[in-house]
């Protein structure tokens, strides 16, 4: 492995960076959810807010806008502004799992162990708050305290509507939903196709988290090429270490239901590879995410450490 | 009145303006809507993109971007770029179609004289398509070819989300939804409720039209003022005719269902006014339409026109 292993002091370290941005991840939604209406809005209805709020407050690891704030730091951006954009990614992360959890699509019932939207208020309800959110993600980008250069946040926003739209995100749910079997026959994917489903569906957003700090950093092209890779090769990792969660994780840890890709016949990369080939897979990643942040030294251990954090995760 | 009634000369001329912007908008959307997938795409799934062409393609009347073109014209921005704003709001405006036809919400099954996205596809696919035209929408907004200028394009990103996420045509569905007594128990709105619910759920967007003419055409606070103005007044008799409709209208005219506000219970003004006091009402926002635009003088003539047409369509 390019990078020793973790000390305990880099660990702590590592976990109390985590946790800050997730504080003030926390915070700065709260905030952009608050009841005062802004210029341009007429007023926030209680109950569409009420779903944002349960959407989106109370949780999660952050990742992502973790990831956007360590990159940006990578490449000197400022902090305030990277947090502000991490908390645009996080809404339209979120919209993504109230629309998933809709019992049309994945029907779950649970999440991060509270009922899901569409449980805890209806149906309705949780289409809207969840396409709100997507605005909303869009709309907090557009901000001028996220980075003082138009040209920059317009960047932004063109790289996370291809990450999240028909050729990202939603596509790669789409995808997902047709290997199920759901409009044509099921047949099983081969792991080309299963890599690319799961490159749009989850890695997508994880790579534009990365790239979003290198475009706020004004970062040059090969630093940029650099995080690019980086991104790619944690977004596989991300997703390789759901699917073998959902295998080997429990429910009450999880706050979810677990052995539902099984159940459902999902294409997973662990069944194609097995569950040992998962983890190998899962251990080269690593090695490719060290190597493509060579370049910087030791500025991106953090980064190397996000990449390990995000492949052994047990929840 | 302020203005004349129309001349035959005028009126054939201002349906041509409709329909080349009519048809120069479903040509771009098709183009928009290709199979080949845009730098930071990884694939467009074909189901997805023919559910998105289903839900916008083939017909409408393009009001809204006809009246972004027309406004984009009168502050003298150039037409390319107000023909692809308007295209992105249409990719908006559909996406509000689709998912408000979904069984959980208004639940329809015919628009525009064919079948509902989720009656053509399913619901999950549905609810993905919206995203996605959704997501589209800002995308199409941040390209260069809408204006050079950056500054320009924030500003119609951040002024679309105002107006359609929860503080606007999202937020304005919630209210309607609440109103049918769905959440708590049914009580009559109030027309200044009803008002507002409407600025929300159907005004916000039209207005928006207006709104970014002048922002393509950067016309200064007075004309952005006036522009404003005419934008809330024909927003508000667009939804007035629209209510008139559901109580006079044919559904073979119109495409979709009609008499479905008072079996639903909605709130319109046309309850609240009376079906003659609704006709007086829209008399009174064509003239506040055209004293809007006074300053203009003749060359506002197409907008004062798209007025009397918002107001006294038949379909």
């Amino acid at each position: 492995m390019a990078r020793m292993e973790l000390t305990k002091d880099f660990a702590n370290d590592f976990a109390a960076r985590l946790t800050a941005v997730a504080t003030e991840t926390e915070t700065l939604l709260g905030r952009l959810l608050g009841g005062e209406p802004l210029p341009g809005e007429t007023a926030r209805p209680e109950r569409l807010l009420a779903a944002m709020r349960h959407a989106v407050l109370g949780g999660g690891k952050r990742l992502r806008p973790f990831l956007l704030v360590e990159t940006a730091a990578l490449c000197g951006a400022p902090r305030d502004g990277a947090l502000l954009a991490g908390a645009a990614l996080e809404c339209l992360h979120c919209y993504s799992l109230v629309h998933d959890d809709l019992p049309a699509m994945d029907d779950d019932e649970l999440r991060r162990g509270r009922p899901t939207v569409h449980k805890a208020f209806d149906q309705a309800t949780a289409i809207l708050a969840g396409d709100a959110l997507l605005t909303l993600a869009f709309d907090i980008l557009a901000r001028v305290e996220v980075h003082d250069d138009a040209n920059v946040r317009i960047a932004l926003v063109t790289e996370l509507a291809r990450a999240s739209g028909l050729g990202g995100m939603a596509g790669g749910q789409m995808l997902d939903l047709a290997a199920e079997g759901r409009f044509v026959e099921r047949r099983a994917l081969g792991e080309i196709e299963i890599a690319m489903l799961q490159a749009m569906k989850t890695g997508a957003l994880i790579r534009f988290a990365c790239r979003a700090g290198a475009i706020l950093g004004q970062a040059g092209s090969p630093e940029r090429a650099s995080i690019d890779r980086y991104g790619a090769a944690i977004g596989q990792a991300f997703q390789i270490a759901d699917d073998l969660l959902d295998v080997e994780g429990d429910s009450a840890t999880l706050g979810k239901a677990t052995a539902k890709d099984a159940a459902a016949g999902k294409a997973t990369l662990v069944s194609a590879l097995g569950v040992k080939g998962a983890h190998a897979r899962l251990d080269a990643l690593i090695a490719e995410a060290d190597a493509a942040l060579e370049t910087f030294g030791a500025k991106a251990d953090t980064l190397c450490a996000a990449a390990r954090f995000v492949a052994q995760r047990r929840n």
